[in-house]
């Protein structure tokens, strides 16, 4: 059996005895005239999560996942490939990125991976060489991938979630950059939902009318041209997906297999929890949302997952930014829920 | 010239010349694929409050205004009076309410005001004793206090915010405490915004549907007894309003003219900002909204003032707590904004 399938195996349902006692323990607290609405939903679910019923601030950390894209060639996207490079050296080498100060603010540590950039990225410091290919090949015209590379990029993210689970992290946020990878979601959470290429295909880096007419056509196509199985997970990311959903589905399945959140962030990370979840319908109580993006199936995706955003922020970003705010807000929450005084003597825990 | 009136003086439009530096600076920083959204309307509104193109990351103070209702009487709320005296010490002695665990996760310090506690509250420790009466008398029955005392009350919170203006806080969040409160407020939104008592009637702290009805009779009778004056905030204040609300209108009047915001939290919060409005419209520019409050009628003030929320939680606390998460996303949104490497040289500030 290899990595990925006793990842699944290992994977429980949320603990419900933590999650009484949380719930419990909220009604006791002394929080004055009302309630706590959502953070105290916050709460449970990760009282849930641990298995812990009195968990401590969690250590957290964000995982952004880098890669190209062959459907590029296609003319998608409004910005060049070479953004992909650009960016990535920004999170490592100058620190310069809206990403890094999301990351000192929501004292978040951070893993930046290579898993398919089209560029030769030996030389750059502090990024993890896991690449697979120089960008997936061009789903206008096949696959994306083989399904052999599929399963490497999804136990790449389940060996980066393994390593730092042991080393004490409980929430993971994840984030990713790759140009042209807003097409590969539309054609993920369409074929997952069944929804149409108009429906899912919104406009990624703000692109013009003219180019989102053409964006939809690609779309179109590529899901004529590959079929994707929406009953089988690798099949959806192998077809039409990209190295870097691979890894983020990874993150969330090796957290939940070791008792971690992992809170998602925009458009991209959500079509990556789709397939978590075709492979693990349990996963997604180990999912949290955070922030709502502008890209227009967002919402509806969200909902499919079961999932609410906290935050409208009208970003457009995929940095892990909207995360990394939500595990501000958590980390909020657990102070108020350990903090508070409870009307009862302590919870047992 | 009184100090509410030097005040109001002082209060002048934001710096346009600061606001256009943030806006060109957000233009070229590199933050990536997309743009921050309403990160960076807060970062430039808060460019124009301080008259700074690069603001430093604020000190920010959290003031609680606590006081009773004479309104109480008529059965509007399902907790007792000493609810007040008891959070109040709360957030004084024990230390143990949300209030106290937002403040530390806000990094704020707080202020925590006796306006007209029905108690004495003399042997308190750190509470401000500013107390005007103990309480106010029942706006179902006629004004709640005098004009003189509702100009007393404002200058309370002028004092407090000047203070804190002259120690370099250059963030205010306002919160309250006040059994019988919300009535108040339905009151007040309702008279400036022309709404009903049934339109801006809520449920408190989750009241039962027959309690509701009663409210908002109660409501109507202090509206048809009191007929405050939408045109005078200080009208309006000293027939239906509170000693608290005049403190948080004083302390966002002082903070303005001090060049601070001001960020507002719930239902009773937006109450005083429209006291603060009517008094000087300029002042809306001064206001940050934080969260949506489950209270019905909060949504659509919030718009009347012109503000949009950022969170969405559900909370029924009035204790500045969606103002203190709100407090840490400006200093988010500031960090990047500062730290985020520029495609051109640094803006000239």
């Amino acid at each position: 059996m290899g990595l990925l399938d006793e990842t699944l195996n290992q994977i429980q349902p949320l603990d419900e005895e933590a999650m009484e006692k949380a719930a419990f323990r909220w009604k006791n607290l002394y929080t004055g005239m009302g309630d706590l609405g959502k953070m105290e939903t916050m709460v449970t679910q990760f009282a849930g999560v641990t298995g812990e019923a009195m968990p401590a601030i969690p250590k957290c950390c964000t995982v952004i996942a880098c890669s190209d894209h062959g459907v590029y060639a296609e003319g998608v996207s409004a910005y060049p490939q070479s953004t992909t490079v650009g960016m990535t050296k920004a999170y490592v080498e100058t620190k310069g990125a809206a990403a890094n100060a999301m990351a000192y603010y929501a004292r978040s540590d951070m893993v930046v991976v290579d898993m398919g950039i089209n560029a030769d990225m030996s030389g750059v410091p502090n990024l993890l060489d896991r690449k697979i290919a120089w960008g997936t090949k061009n789903i206008a015209q096949g696959p994306a991938m083989t399904r052999l590379e599929a399963i490497r990029s999804i136990e790449t993210g389940i060996e980066i979630a393994d390593e730092k689970a042991r080393e004490g992290y409980r929430v993971f946020t994840i984030g990713e950059m790759g140009i042209s990878n807003t097409t590969s979601s539309a054609c993920i959470l369409g074929a997952f939902n069944h929804w149409n290429a108009i429906e899912v295909t919104g406009r990624g880096t703000n692109i013009s009318d003219e180019r989102l007419r053409h964006k939809i056509d690609v779309v179109q196509r590529a899901m004529d041209v590959n079929h994707p199985d929406p009953n089988d997970g690798l099949d959806v990311l192998s077809k039409v997906g990209g190295f870097e959903y691979g890894c983020m589905t990874g993150v969330i399945l090796g957290a939940a297999a070791n008792h971690a959140l992992t809170i998602i962030d925009g458009f991209n990370t959500t079509a990556s929890a789709f397939i978590a979840k075709a492979l693990c319908p349990e996963v997604v109580h180990y999912l949290m949302a955070s922030h709502l993006s502008l890209e227009q199936a967002h919402k509806k995706s969200l909902a499919a997952l079961g999932l609410t955003e906290y935050i409208d922020l009208d970003f457009r970003l995929g940095e892990a930014i909207g995360a990394g705010i939500q595990t501000r807000m958590l980390d909020y929450a657990l102070s108020v829920y350990r903090e508070c005084a409870a009307k009862e003597e302590e919870v047992k825990a």
